[in-house]
């Protein structure tokens, strides 16, 4: 197992690994002169991993990015917000490949080296001239301290910008991992796809890195619920420059597990960012199941209870419903004993081998009152875990989804 | 194909049908002397026939009617509102049997023959003392007209009893088939399972009965969301004893497929009433999957769109949010093409092959104000259809569950 004290939280996010910029701009794309056009950029170039939606409509950027991911190396990711360009047909991905052009061009590097991202409004055509014309004063602002910026620039109804990076030990260097990311699952469907751009001086193979951050975004991003609905644009994205001169990191090693270690970190630290700021969200929801016969059935079960409405509202009314938990658990397809199931919220077990016990209610309700909420479901019936992260159902996700885009 | 003219609605519910009473008393498991009692009686055997809720954790009363249906036939259901009866361990089983012994005693039949259902609070014992002192009188008053009684006494946090009847002409006779139901999915969770009883007196085999029953509970209570939470007690049983004296009905007969379409009337007419009263509810959404390549892709479909959270929102706030509807028959697992997919809020296509459409905002919200609001969705993938119904995303829902138990 990894040493948790082998990472150390520092500054900087996305330019905190060595040989990074970036830069934010308000290209018009948002309305009053907010930043909505981001850059990131690679001093010389790097190695490449994805992983994307798995919804069926993919938008015009995705389909870019991914081809290029797929090629191994990228020196740019240039990112808009106020735009999804999603549902938008073939003039979609020219659009796309222009706005990747406006980038290579000011940054003099071959177009194939600039992936793509885009969040927005579905469905009408992104006005890839404003782009354009900003993208030159963009690539000029590129610098270490602007990471916050580009934070910001890719935010749509995020109410904080998320960031965070860690130095990790591996044998013989010390490597960074920095990242940022935006937007709370499908909240807000059409301003809100969770994008998430990581950066790491690392020097890691390109399948090495792919491995890792497959499996980093399964315990992190894939962990958190908002409301269940998973965006056309949704995408994470990994460069590694080696900067750090690190002997390369090969699969199977120790130093491939201290690098996945400080990934996870960073994944999880912006995944949990992301659930806190769910739409008209109060509180963090941390649901961990313990005991599960396998991985994939403490996954589901976690999963179901940070995603039940019912709960939701429950942890907003601070109303320590466990039949609501017990019956999310029922559901979730994960194999396990009802009649074993022990139930904590915070510290107070609420029930035990799947009935009712007589806790005090006003402890209970006082757990609920805080941030995160942590829920714990032992089911008893193996030696695996899985933790999921989700938001309180509040009055205002009503609000602002009923009346977003009209 | 059915002729829908061939059903004609009539009064009476569960006991409209030749040869079943029905009654409602109230034991005091509710507060404010409301009825939270029924009982449904057959005056000859009945062939029975059940589906069941697919959640791990059962409730005890549904482990004892499923068993009881399993052996073929039943003369009674007594179902109690206020309290489920689940995870209350051994006890909740010795419970169950007690409260249908009462019945059986009081109605002079084997306990065998009679089923049971409970909905409300999970994880407390049921206060079965309370049930069978309340018994007697209730069997005394056994009547045609008491099946609203017997509607109201199985409601929880329904507003209103749902009852409905249909006769259906046979090749030689004219039947009939009844039904009630409560609850809005998980609703409430601790007070709003999904029950409905249905009772005709066709004469039909058990597993001719089931086959029907399990299809027409497939294509209409299994195709209606409120939010997605399943409950420890749904149950949906069919009680058919043979008065019509029709010749049995057999399968893959023109006497089979008349007698399933009426009883998909009945499940379809409960189950859109169920949906139209999930909890805060303003109107109705009915969301129709054309041009599917398979049933289950329209099913697959039509469900992820009745039952975005992102889309009800927007249903409830009259925003003709389009994306959200393609976004969500993207992650619903269905089978298509992006490019391809129309899309009609009412009369007004509001989106073509998979794009934005000029369409007239203001007549796109008019149907958004309309109850029930439908959608219709064309893949233009192939010939399968399905319909899926749900309600809007509300404020009232979150007051509701965010405060019900405390």
């Amino acid at each position: 197992m990894i040493n948790a004290g082998a990472y150390q939280p520092v500054p900087g996010g996305v330019t905190a690994a060595r040989g990074f910029l970036a830069g934010g701009a308000a290209a018009g794309l948002k309305k009053n002169g907010q930043l909505d056009l981001a850059l990131i950029y690679s001093s010389t170039p790097a190695r490449a991993a994805g992983v994307y939606t798995t919804n069926l409509v993919q938008a015009a950027p995705l389909v870019l990015t991914r081809r290029r991911v797929a090629a191994g190396t990228a020196r740019a990711v240039i990112i808009n917000a106020g735009n999804a360009n999603a549902c938008t047909g073939a003039r979609g991905l020219s659009d796309a490949a222009a706005m990747a052009g406006a980038a290579a061009a000011a940054l003099d590097i071959e177009e194939q080296q600039v992936l793509v991202a885009s969040t927005g409004v579905i469905g009408v055509p992104l006005p890839v001239e404003k782009i354009a014309a900003a993208v030159p004063a963009l690539a000029a602002s590129l610098s270490p301290e602007n990471h916050s910026r580009a934070a910001r620039a890719i935010m749509t109804t995020d109410l904080v910008a998320k960031e965070y990076a860690v130095q990790v030990a591996l044998a013989n260097r010390t490597i960074t991992i920095g990242g940022m990311a935006k937007g709370s699952g499908m909240i807000h469907p059409n301003m809100a796809t969770m994008l998430c751009f990581i950066t790491t001086d690392a020097n890691i193979g390109s399948q090495a890195l792919q491995a890792a951050l497959k499996q980093a975004v399964d315990d992190s991003f894939n962990m958190i619920t908002v409301d269940g609905d998973t965006s056309t644009n949704d995408m994470v994205l990994a460069l590694a420059n080696g900067q750090a001169a690190n002997p390369e990191i090969m699969p199977d090693t120790d130093d491939f597990r201290l690098f996945y270690g400080g990934l996870l970190e960073v994944c999880s630290c912006l995944a949990k960012m992301i659930a806190r700021d769910g739409e008209g969200a109060t509180r963090l929801i941390e649901v961990t199941v313990t005991g599960a016969p396998t991985v994939q059935d403490a996954r589901l079960a976690a999963r179901a209870v940070a995603g039940s409405n019912l709960f939701k509202a429950a942890v907003f009314g601070q109303d320590a419903n466990w039949g609501r938990i017990l019956c999310a658990v029922g559901y979730s397809g994960a194999n396990f004993r009802p009649d074993r199931v022990d139930i904590y919220i915070g510290d107070v077990q609420v029930a035990g081998n799947g009935g009712a016990l007589d806790f005090a209610e006003e402890r209970a309700a006082a757990m609920l009152k805080q941030d995160p909420v942590t829920v714990r479901v032992d089911l008893k019936c193996g030696a695996h875990r899985a933790t999921a992260w989700g938001c309180d159902l509040t009055y205002d996700y009503v609000r602002i989804n009923g009346s977003y885009r009209t």
